[in-house]
């Protein structure tokens, strides 16, 4: 039998999972990520992360036959470096080569949220679809597109910052530097800015107790709009059809069957996607909408693991020049 | 030596081109499409076409290896089959089968845009880049994407309907049944509407007479630009944002190389590009736009010919498999 180990590398985690050729998830490890320690460390823990998995599930460790690990930020999936990670401070990191030089067997890494929509497509929600679009909803917004079991990249693997287009009429500040980017609405972060701006300018609502407390939350706004509160419902309607609007063109360029919805915001469900829906009845030719399948993920917490599992698998053996732009 | 023939199959002319490995177009004869005589007659004068340019251009008939052939509507170009066109009235039209039986050589078919766009990434404005985005603006809009020299398909072959997503604050019916899309407002057609309503509404502006004759055309709309109509201005200032908060999208989704701009609307130019540019300064990533050059295309109108005659050689030899969604 052979077997892949796939890793979720995060800004506090790193999460370590044992899959077989079906994909399935067999054991997992978790450990804080202490990036502060620097890259060695954080490699080194990887790599024992690793052999205690091996040892753990008793498969002989000439079965382990490769390794993927999904990395938040700019990633050189062709040469396995990590161009730029504003969560772990990594700058032109080459995490394959060091990975690989530990344990002894290939390692292929790629953005996180690749890995997760590449899951998602191989084995969760969208699998047996051609077409895959992937949004992870979280702190942020990203997306990314499966065609045919291949990740889409464009140029210098840059393609799928649908979190980072200007949305008209948006005024808040982004991290990117431009102002008003459609991630800044759709995320939970923008979801509870939303909420605390209506609430500064005195607008009533369920909300304004735990919002005076410092605790509100997305969730806290998902539960109000469950209970009808006015603010809530507008927020959540809003915050829909800035997403829908934003995947009208997603759709109409990619024509995808699947759009798979993961990140903490995914459990937002229909209360986002109800106004996802209506937005693209009146923006996308329904001919794209016949066949099209809105849903949310079903590896919410392991589509890292088993996404960057199954993409070790399909990068083993493939030249680099085989990585599709 | 080995030659293709490109066919830009129009609803009111066809036009085939003999064109050599290195993609250059050595022959090219014109015809009336006459589709009201049936797909059997339009067959057949393709076929003729074919024959009197391998005559005419002294070419042996054996090296003649392939005929492409760009269709205006949907098609499926792993079947060969024109599923549906408007301008030609046709519906599942077995369009390789047909004209390959006459001619005794394999025939590829395409979307017309899609050939058009296959033509500047591989032989024009945009040849030698591994990630193409090409726009094609006339009476409508349309895009296509190649990567690496493949074209991008999405489910069911439908990518690339730039056009026909809604925007927001747009009012006019489109043909598509949605109201306010994207090409109703960036088109030929587009630009014209909006300056009669203008000046239906009493705006003053040098177009008044050329209007009150009934003989208004974008090209009008652009000489006054250049008087610097107020007018004229403002419209093509507002249809280059439109067109710049679509391309925002498409840029931060695909993160192409280049943007080829196709068709008549190309000859609009750096009047319509300057407003596309600032937009885009003020929606997408800067990182994309580091690497990002917004042209016109070079082949406009020997594009589909070449394109089709490109992508027969491309598509010579493969399996049906082979084609990327």
């Amino acid at each position: 039998m052979s077997y892949m180990i796939g890793i979720d590398l995060g800004g506090t985690n790193i999460v370590c999972g044992l899959v077989n050729e079906q994909y399935e998830l067999l054991e997992k490890v978790k450990r804080p990520t202490d990036a502060a320690q620097g890259v060695e460390q954080v490699i080194s823990k990887m790599a024992e992360m690793i052999e205690e998995l091996v040892n753990r599930s008793g498969i002989k460790r000439s079965e382990l036959v490769a390794v993927g690990a999904g990395i938040p930020g700019f990633i050189d999936p062709e040469r396995g470096i990590c161009l730029f990670s504003a969560n772990l401070k990594w700058q032109d990191v080459e995490v394959a080569e060091l990975l690989s030089v530990k344990v002894g067997v290939p390692v292929f890494i790629d953005n996180d949220v690749r890995m997760y929509v590449y899951g998602e497509a191989m084995s969760g929600a969208a699998r047996g679809s051609e077409v895959v679009q992937g949004v992870t909803i979280g702190t942020g917004l990203a997306s990314a597109t499966v065609t045919r079991g291949e990740l889409f990249y464009g140029s210098r693997f840059m393609a799928g910052e649908l979190g980072h287009v200007a949305v008209e009429g948006e005024t808040e500040r982004c991290g990117c530097g431009l102002t008003g980017c459609l991630e800044t609405v759709v995320s939970a972060t923008g979801i509870v800015r939303q909420a605390k701006q209506a609430l500064e300018v005195g607008r009533s609502s369920t909300l304004r107790d735990v919002y005076e407390r410092g605790e509100l939350t997305a969730a806290h706004v998902s539960a109000a709009y469950d209970e009808g509160d006015e603010l809530a419902v507008q927020i959540m309607d809003y915050t829909g059809q800035v997403l829908g609007r934003g995947l009208a063109y997603s759709i109409s360029l990619f024509s995808p069957d699947v759009i798979v919805i993961g990140g903490g915001g995914a459990l937002a469900g229909e209360r986002l996607f109800r106004s996802v829906r209506e937005t693209l009845k009146r923006t996308v030719y329904h001919g794209y909408l016949e066949n099209l399948t809105i849903c949310q993920g079903e590896l919410i917490d392991d589509g890292g693991v088993i996404g960057s599992a199954a993409f070790a698998k399909n990068r083993l053996g493939k030249s680099a020049l085989q990585v599709n732009v």
